[in-house]
C-alpha cells in the first residue's frame, strides 16, 4: 500500500520499525560505497593482456614506429578502433591519450578562447551552456571553470526535452553549447531517441554562431544486452543539415580496458579535426602511440566480444539493485528509478526534497552515496530528489547490502515526511 | 688560412672548387636529415622491455591499482622516479602522462587565465616573456599562442645573459615569465652555471607579481660523460630567497624510454603543486598510472646505467659532427660551433646573414636542416647566423655525410660573401 494512504497508526508502526532497523544498521560498522563510477577489478582483469601484447614489435601495420614522436591524429589503426567503438568513419577520428575528459576540456578551451566553429566565445559575454539534468558532474566542472553559465533542461526517457532546448537556443544567442551523454546517459541511463538525435544535430541552425554540441558517447558499447541497443549517428544527421562543424563526438576505452591507462577519441568534421589538431600542435608533439598500438592488438575487430564479458560482470549488479528496489519500494509511491540496459549508473528519484536526507541517513548507516546535487550544475538539485547509484565497482554482495540500506533510508525519510505532513 | 685573408686569386680558386663540389653533390640524389631532435631506433630499443615488464601485476608497491581512475599526483613510485631524474624531493613532484610540453602549456594556461603565483596574467596587458636565444621553438609556439610578447636575450656559455635579464624584469612589470632549458640547453648545449641558476631563482624578487620561471630540465640525465655534469638545484635556491612559488620545473622520459609513450613530471613548491593539481582536476580523472608503473619497474634506481647506454649510441654522432666541423672549418674564420657534453643538439654559428643561405644550399644538395630562424621567437634570427643540428636520429654514416655537406655549404656561402665584399 502507498505510504501516503497508510492510516496514522500503521504509519507510526512502520516508522518505529524503520527507525529501529536504521539504528541497528548504523551500529553495525557497515562500510559500503556506491559512489564510484569506475570498473571493478574483475573488469580490469579482462584487459590484463595489454601489457606484453606487442611481443617486442612496436611498428604499426602502417609502418609507423609507435615509440617515437609525431602523428597528432594518432595511429591509423587506433583511429580505426575508434571508428569501431563509435560507429564512425576513421577519417573523422583523432586517437589521443587516456582521457576523453581532457579532450572535452580542450574543445571547450579552443571554442572559448580561440574559436572553433565560429568566433571565440570569449568575445561575447555572457556565455551559456545547456545541461540536461541529471547529468555528469565533470561536464559541469569544465563548464564552470570557464565561467560559462549552466542552464538546466529536464531529461526524459528519450533524451533531453528538445522543445525546451530549441526554444532556449532560439531565444538566447549567448547559449554556445550543449552537453550530451547520448547512450546510457550519465546518470539516468536513457538512450537518446532517433528524433532527439536529429533535433540535436540540427540545433546549430537555430543557435548563434559558434554553437557546439558536446557529444560524450562514453558508453557507446557498454551494453548489457546483445544485439546492443543502437544510437543514431549524429555526425551523419549534422552533415545532412549543414551543421557538421558544430558537433564534437567523444569516446574512450576507460571503461573498456583500463580506466587509468586507456586511449580516447574525438571525432568531428574535417574542419573540426583540423582546428583541434592545430590546437594540439601547440601543446603536444605526439600521443602515446605505444598504448594505442596495444589497444589495437587487444580490441580491434573484437570490441563486442570484449564488452559481452564486461556485461556478464556488470549486469548482475544492476539486476540486483533493481530487484531489491522492487522488493523494498514497489507500490509504496515514494520512489522511481531507472532500469538502464547498459552504462554505469542508476538514478533513484525520491519524493521531492528528500535526496539529501536519504543520502545522509545512508551515510550514517555506513553506505556512501554520491552527494545530493552532484548530478546537477552548481551541485544544486532544485527538487532535491535525484540519487545516483554506481553499482559497478563494489562486489555483488556489497551492492546488494548497500541497496538494502538505501531502501531502508528512503522508506524512513519518506515515512517521516508523510508523518510530518499529517501533523501540519 | 682565414677566408678573409685569402688573396683574390686563391679566393676565386676556392670558390670554383666549392661550387663544383656543391653541384656534384646536388646531382647525387642525396637525402639526409639533421632536423629531427628525436631518439634513434637503437635508443628506443633500450626500453623495449617496457611492454610486458609488469608480468600481470598492476598493483603498485603502495597498494594502488594502476589500472583504475584517480591519483592526480601520479603513483608515489613514479614521483620517486621523477625525483631520481630531476634530483628533487618526491613530495615536490607530480608524475603525469607522456608530454612535458603539455604540462608547460598547462602551467602557462593556469598562470595566464587563472593565476598561478599571483593574479592572472590576462588581467594585465601586454604580457611578455623572456626567451634566451637560441632556444626551443615549441616554447615559443606555446608563448605566442597566448599572445604573449617574446623578448630575446642572448645565451652565453654559462646560460642567459643575466645582467640583461635582471635589468629587463626590473624595468618592465609586464614581463611575467622566462623560459629556460638549463642543462644541455636546446640548442646551444650549454649548462647554466651555479651563479646563473641562483640569479634566475631570485628573479621573482625583482619582477612583478605572478612571475614564473619555466625550468624545462628536458636533458637532466642526458649526459655523454660520467660522472655526469651537475646542474644547481633551482628549487633549493628559490626556497632560500622566498621565490619557491615562482618556479615550475619540468622533465620527462621522452628521450630516456619512448618519445611517444613515456611519462612526464612537473615539480614545484607545495603551493604550486596544489594549484596545478586543482587545474588538472578540471580536465582529468587520472593519469596513465599503468605506464608510470612500467617506467618505475624499468628505471627506478638505474637511471644512470640506462643513460650510459644512450650515451654510447649518441656520443659517437656528436663526436663525428665535431670532428668534421673541425677538419673542414677550423681556422677559416667563418663558423663557430658548440661542443655539448650531453643533450640533443649542436649549434653552428655562421658569419652573420648567412644561415638561411647555407640551409638553402644544403637543402639543394639533399641535406635537410632545421629552417633558419626556428631557434628564435617568431622564427626570426636577427643575425641570421644560427644553425641547429640534431644528430641523434640519423645513422652515424648519414650524420657524417650530412655534416660534410653542411661544411661545404658554409664554405661556399662564406667564400661568396667575402668575394662579394671585395667587389664592393
Amino acid at each position: 500500500m502507498q505510504y501516503a494512504q497508510l492510516d496514522i497508526a500503521d504509519l507510526e508502526r512502520e516508522l518505529a520499525t524503520l527507525a529501529q532497523r536504521h539504528s541497528a544498521v548504523s551500529g553495525s560498522n557497515l562500510s559500503l560505497d556506491l559512489t564510484r563510477g569506475k570498473p571493478a577489478p574483475e573488469q580490469l582483469d579482462l584487459a590484463n593482456a595489454l601489457d606484453g601484447i606487442l611481443e617486442g614489435n612496436y611498428m604499426s601495420a602502417t609502418g609507423i614506429d609507435a615509440r617515437n614522436y609525431g602523428d597528432l591524429r594518432g595511429l591509423p589503426e587506433a583511429r580505426e578502433l575508434g571508428a569501431e567503438i563509435l560507429g564512425l568513419d576513421p577519417d573523422r577520428i583523432i586517437a589521443d591519450g587516456p582521457s576523453s575528459l581532457t579532450l572535452m576540456y580542450q574543445v571547450i578551451d579552443a571554442a572559448y578562447h580561440y574559436g572553433l566553429s565560429g568566433p571565440a566565445w570569449s568575445s561575447e559575454t555572457p556565455v551559456k551552456a545547456i545541461c540536461p539534468v541529471p547529468g555528469y558532474d565533470r561536464h559541469f566542472t569544465i563548464t564552470e571553470s570557464f565561467g560559462i553559465e549552466m542552464i538546466n533542461v529536464p531529461m526524459n526517457a528519450d533524451g533531453p526535452d528538445m522543445d525546451q532546448v530549441e526554444a532556449l537556443v532560439e531565444a538566447d544567442p549567448s547559449i554556445k553549447c550543449m552537453w550530451c551523454v547520448p547512450k546510457y546517459s550519465n546518470p539516468s541511463g536513457c538512450i537518446y531517441s532517433p528524433e532527439t538525435v536529429q533535433r540535436i544535430a540540427a540545433l546549430a541552425n537555430r543557435a548563434s554562431a559558434g554553437f557546439i554540441v558536446m557529444w560524450d558517447n562514453a558508453y557507446a558499447v557498454h551494453d548489457f544486452e546483445f544485439p546492443p541497443a543502437e544510437l543514431d549517428d549524429i555526425l551523419a544527421h549534422a552533415e545532412r543539415c549543414g551543421t557538421a562543424d558544430n558537433v564534437a563526438v567523444f569516446g574512450s576505452t576507460s571503461k573498456i580496458t583500463f580506466a587509468g591507462g586507456g586511449i580516447s577519441f574525438v571525432a568531428g568534421s574535417p574542419v573540426m579535426l583540423d582546428r583541434l589538431e592545430s590546437r594540439m600542435f601547440v601543446m603536444l608533439i605526439g600521443h602515446d602511440k605505444v598504448n594505442q598500438l596495444r589497444h589495437v592488438k587487444l580490441l580491434h575487430g573484437r570490441v563486442e566480444q570484449h564488452m559481452r564479458a564486461h556485461a556478464d560482470l556488470v549486469r548482475p549488479k544492476f539486476e540486483a539493485v533493481d530487484r531489491i528496489l522492487n522488493e523494498s519500494l514497489d507500490g509504496l509511491g515514494i520512489a522511481e528509478w531507472s532500469r538502464p540496459r547498459g552504462g554505469y549508473f542508476i538514478v533513484v528519484d525520491t519524493i521531492p526534497g528528500l535526496a539529501a536526507e536519504v543520502i545522509d541517513l545512508a551515510g550514517r548507516a555506513g553506505v556512501r552515496l554520491t552527494p545530493a546535487g552532484a548530478t546537477h550544475p552548481y551541485g544544486r538539485d532544485p527538487d532535491d530528489r535525484t540519487i545516483r547509484l554506481a553499482p559497478t565497482f563494489a562486489a555483488l554482495e556489497e551492492v546488494e547490502a548497500a541497496t538494502e540500506v538505501l531502501c531502508l533510508c528512503i522508506r524512513l525519510a519518506s515515512a517521516r515526511r508523510i508523518r510530518a505532513g499529517r501533523d501540519a
